[in-house]
């Protein structure tokens, strides 16, 4: 009777326009949400009982006994992870239709389920194996802290109606692992950040000029000579794909060539197009050597290690790679202008469509369909082939239109540093692609979110990967209509915490990584001075060169992305410029003495380490700067002396420049507030 | 030529006298050490020659590659570990004599070393393979930022020679895993710790009333009954075992019995000295239930099991526990009463010494040596058996007298949440050891720490271990003399530091479960108020109950056993009352403020979550004290209004107090300002 009366309540609450109130730390959002009143207290003897043909699957198993262990470590409760039972008692009811029979994930495959907490308990439905791994990562997101009017302290879930499937089936994060490698471990714990916000994509970057990364038996020399003994051995691949599996994420493999395959030709010269010796590159710049596309040897080559790498990777999709290929480094060689000339290819452009054709069949012929970027489209390329736009909506579209599928990358270059809010903004189906007929359309599959290692090492890779990922995950999976930008970040900085328990590091290892600069003095004041602090974006930092010799040890490495406090500071600015009153002057100036006694504190951390020493002006231009926004909040009132606006914005100026790749985040809303002094 | 100039720079040096000056944050301090101006840079071209007949050994080899990647992450240098050469222009140049032939390492195996940091490069001499192990941990402890003016920026070593050699041969933690089950992983971690601070004995403490935690193949029932699935598989015991002596950490088995050994019973009823049928233990309380000692087939048992257990732990020395024996159990069953008149034991303390003489016998027969705590000792006992006391130096001593070696735990049990100068102060010589004949000094082998699991979980081990291990690990190896407390906790809040680049969580885990507190609300604000607490000392917190089904995720769990900024905080305010003046009271006062307004920040947090509801007290008390302190400190010149005086005193006695096992540690201080007003 009880329930009923729940339930009838139920239809009287609210349903949730998309994001726009979050009162739930889900991310991404779901495509439908119902909240109703009341909640269920989670306590140690939660039990799960798995139902319907999926019930046999693996997969399902063993996600069940992992989201008992992960909930124990999430609440700290005691749960001791059991065998999944069928008890139709159980608070949490498992439903799977369907067993998964086939052994890879496809493109496409169903992960819809639907979700509801009442007080008849928990109740996870799906199609498939596949659909419950994605209902079981967002009820871990949905268990917090019960409301303090509950009849015990602990934790609860509230009661909710949701049903989820997601926009695009192509949702990825591209991974470098060449520039600097990532261990085993570390793909792992991304695998499991991915699967949490229902990424389903992890593409491998596994090879480019500065190093091969795969242990190769037919070509053992490829990781021998191309890898410093950095690679992946074959064990470890196959584990990590089937760790991938488990946790609903394909993995696709990129070996990119003919360009960025430097590191094949220390092992093999004889493929590259120009004479070697070659060796592995370690710093920046134009490496020499392309694949020779004009020798049959070449081919057999390729057929023979691409067989071996279809099998060692069992997804239908496998990445070619195939950009930045560099003209000049073929048709400087007269042998090879001759095969152009002799194949009526053209010029470079038209070798290169060449291999791509004949790579293609290769491929087909191990059962794979070719993924390229941007480069390979060619009216000679068959249409089977997905095209990985780093170009942006303009190339996509035409590759759509052209009949191809796509997905896109450009605006998700997460190595860049740009705040989560711009990459949010971007979405396949805008700009370009939005004009697109609606058979075109479905040719967008996606996208991925991009991670270049130039300057980011095993150690600091989740900070900059995490949370922002989080954001662009949201945009390939939720209604397009999800576009909050303030809710986002209101729950990106939840998704932060609940990385940490499912065992990544977004903001931990920054925190030990600051303890090791700041040496044997306390970090407490290092951590306050690098809260305001931003890396430079874009690829002002590259400029300055970097390589696999340099030490990615420095302030710059051990901050994220972007800077919180910042950005509510900014916030606060042009709320108070738009409506000055004296309760929003008091915050503000009482933010910024904060930010100026810790400029002040952290100095003799600055001046006695070796390793931070370079970043005393930026504790100048910080107490330069919180000084100058607070004069200007004196001066709203009164008119300051007159030289006083052009010299201190001048100074202000100043300050918005970087020194040591790092920009002080505060310096923009301040030169604001100065500005609007009268 | 320059070099021998160096050197005689050297002899100019000042030699330090123990630990008093603390130039270096190496714990345990060293038997000597003598500094040198100067430094020796470290950077990603760190190599590793090997030299001697120990250069062979495989323990050594595997120790160079583990230095070069702990490095690694310890500085953030790009050192890719590489296989150790002997080249002999190596930056470090390890030279071990002697290659270790016997598998165990064996009780006061030699573990001398010397190193030595100089113009040269680093050289580290042994005659043992265990002697570098441990001069390698003393290296990567004085791996430090360079000074600002080296060359430039990074890592460096000071010039420096180091003679160190261990005080005592035994040199344990003993850890119960049967109270809370730590899984492999915590007990690897913990390994690491010991070894990073030279302790060589892992006492683990495997079986105890509430869980059985070794996989038996002879008896399966034993894990099977007795451990709910929480149990260490043989494979795991294996690994633990080699990841240990790897590390040069000797494991010593215990498994209790004949009393804290109910968990023995559920499957194998018949050991019982009463009718089963028995359940594991999960609540407090005194279970029902010893081994019956008169049985002949209860020696069946132990022979066929201990012996099992012989070959899966290598060590020499086997605990058998033998502590906390109610007697009563065996003298109301009047076939035990029996049994002891007919074989004359005396009662049932007689009876205990017949049963450990079998035991005795039985484990010689497997090759073991036996441990035991106190009670086991007894005219009938062999003299081989080692005493491990928990009752005291006294007990010590007279085992001692009685001709047994012994080992010291007493006062350093690390669950009764004492301050780290506490145990540091205790010392196995001291008290009536002191008064030990020379021969029988030398049967005192050391110490060890204990850590009981009753209200500790794998979430919040390191923080209940971890650093204060680290100040009784200096207690066993470093000289008698070393006893300066201040520079003690210097060291120790580094060694915090390294630990988390070890591996360990002695903050960060803390960190996670304030966060994990703090729900949806930033973490800051409890930090801060957890920060002036501590858990209630000694048995109190036991006394309201405790057992497996309760969930430790309160703010009592998730704060150090000590507070560091109480402790500094006590220590400026005696400053102040033995020489009062502004700048004194001024600092103070400052911290109070800084407190105070921490304990309002954090009022919505308390409010908010329903698991830190209960701590509201705690901070209502603050607030008082704050003001309190603020206000004795105002009086110190004038004098306070007539009743304030006995009024506030009544006030801070009263928060002296403790709330939901918690304490507020600048409660006492802040009496004695009160105190000191006229």
């Amino acid at each position: 009777m009880r329930k009923t009366v729940i339930r009838w309540l139920g239809w009287l609450a609210w349903c949730l326009p998309a994001a726009a109130q979050v009162p739930l730390p889900v991310m991404p959002w779901p495509e439908r949400v119902e909240v109703r009143p009341g909640s269920l207290a989670i306590d140690a003897s939660l039990s799960i009982g798995l139902f319907g043909a999926g019930a046999a699957d693996p997969r399902v198993q063993e996600a069940a006994r992992r989201t008992l262990a992960r909930l124990a470590r999430q609440t700290g409760l005691p749960i001791v992870p059991r065998e999944a039972g069928s008890a139709s008692n159980a608070t949490l009811r498992i439903v799977v239709e369907q067993r998964d029979h086939r052994p890879p994930q496809r493109l496409g495959d169903d992960e819809r389920y639907s979700l509801e907490a009442s007080n008849a308990g928990l109740r996870l439905s799906a199609d498939t194996p596949l659909g419950a791994l994605r209902g079981l990562e967002t009820l871990l997101q949905l268990i917090q802290q019960s409301s303090v009017n509950a009849p015990t302290p602990g934790f609860s879930v509230p009661f909710v109606e949701i049903r989820d499937e997601p926009r695009f089936p192509w949702r990825g994060l591209s991974l470098d692992v060449s520039r600097h490698f990532i261990p085993a471990d570390g793909i792992k714990r991304t695998i499991d950040g991915l699967a949490a916000v229902k990424l389903n994509v992890l593409h491998w970057h596994l090879s480019d000029d500065q190093g091969f990364r795969v242990e190769s038996k037919k070509y053992p020399r490829l990781h021998q000579f191309g890898s410093e003994g950095q690679y992946y051995t074959q064990a470890e691949i196959r584990d990590v794909v089937a760790y991938a599996r488990a946790r609903g994420v394909r993995v696709v493999p990129e070996f990119d060539i003919p360009g960025h395959a430097s590191s094949w030709l220390p092992g093999y010269p004889s493929l590259g197009s120009r004479p070697g010796p070659f060796r592995v590159v370690r710093e920046r710049g134009d490496p020499p050597g392309l694949i020779d596309p004009t020798k049959e040897s070449t081919y057999r080559f390729l057929d023979a290690f691409l067989g071996e790498m279809a099998k060692l990777f069992p997804d239908e999709y496998f990445h070619i790679g195939g950009d930045e290929v560099n003209p000049r480094e073929w048709s400087s060689e007269p042998r090879i202008l001759a095969f152009i000339k002799r194949q009526r290819l053209g010029d470079a452009r038209g070798l290169q469509a060449y291999f791509n054709r004949r790579l293609e069949q290769i491929l087909a012929r191990h059962g794979k369909r070719m993924v390229g970027w941007d480069e390979v489209v060619h009216p000679d390329l068959p249409k089977s082939v997905v095209i990985q736009s780093w170009r942006g909506e303009k190339s996509l579209a035409e590759a759509a239109r052209a009949g191809y599928r796509g997905i896109l990358s450009a605006g998700y270059y997460l190595d860049l540093m740009q705040p989560a809010s711009q990459h949010y903004m971007v979405d396949p189906l805008k700009g370009e692609t939005a004009a697109l007929e609606a058979d075109e359309r479905k040719r967008i599959l996606g996208g991925e979110a991009a991670m270049w290692e130039e300057l980011a090492t095993a150690e600091n890779l989740d900070a900059k990967l995490w949370p922002r990922l989080a954001a662009i995950a949201e945009r390939f999976w939720s209604p397009e209509s999800v576009t909050d930008v303030a809710s986002m970040y209101d729950r990106l900085e939840i998704t932060n915490h609940w990385l940490e328990w499912l065992g990544l590091t977004p903001r931990s290892n920054l925190r030990r990584m600051r303890q090791r600069l700041a040496g044997t003095m306390p970090a407490a004041a290092l951590d306050a001075f690098a809260s305001v602090l931003e890396p430079v974006k874009g690829y002002e930092r590259h400029r300055n060169g970097y390589g696999a010799s340099m030490a990615l040890n420095r302030l710059v490495d051990a901050i994220p992305p972007e800077s919180d406090s910042a950005r509510e500071f900014a916030k606060a600015v042009e709320g108070y410029l738009a409506a000055p009153n004296a309760a929003r002057a008091d915050a503000l100036r009482q933010q910024l003495a904060a930010w100026l006694e810790s400029a002040q504190q952290v100095r003799p951390v600055l001046e006695k380490n070796s390793l931070l020493t370079e970043n005393l002006p930026l504790d100048d231009a910080l107490v330069m700067l919180c000084r100058a926004g607070t004069e200007a909040l004196s001066f709203q009132a009164d008119p300051p002396p007159a030289d006083w606006k052009p010299r201190t914005l001048a100074a202000v100026q100043d300050a918005t420049k970087h020194y040591a790749s790092l920009m002080i985040a505060i310096a923009p809303p301040v030169q604001k507030l100065v500005d609007a002094v009268p």
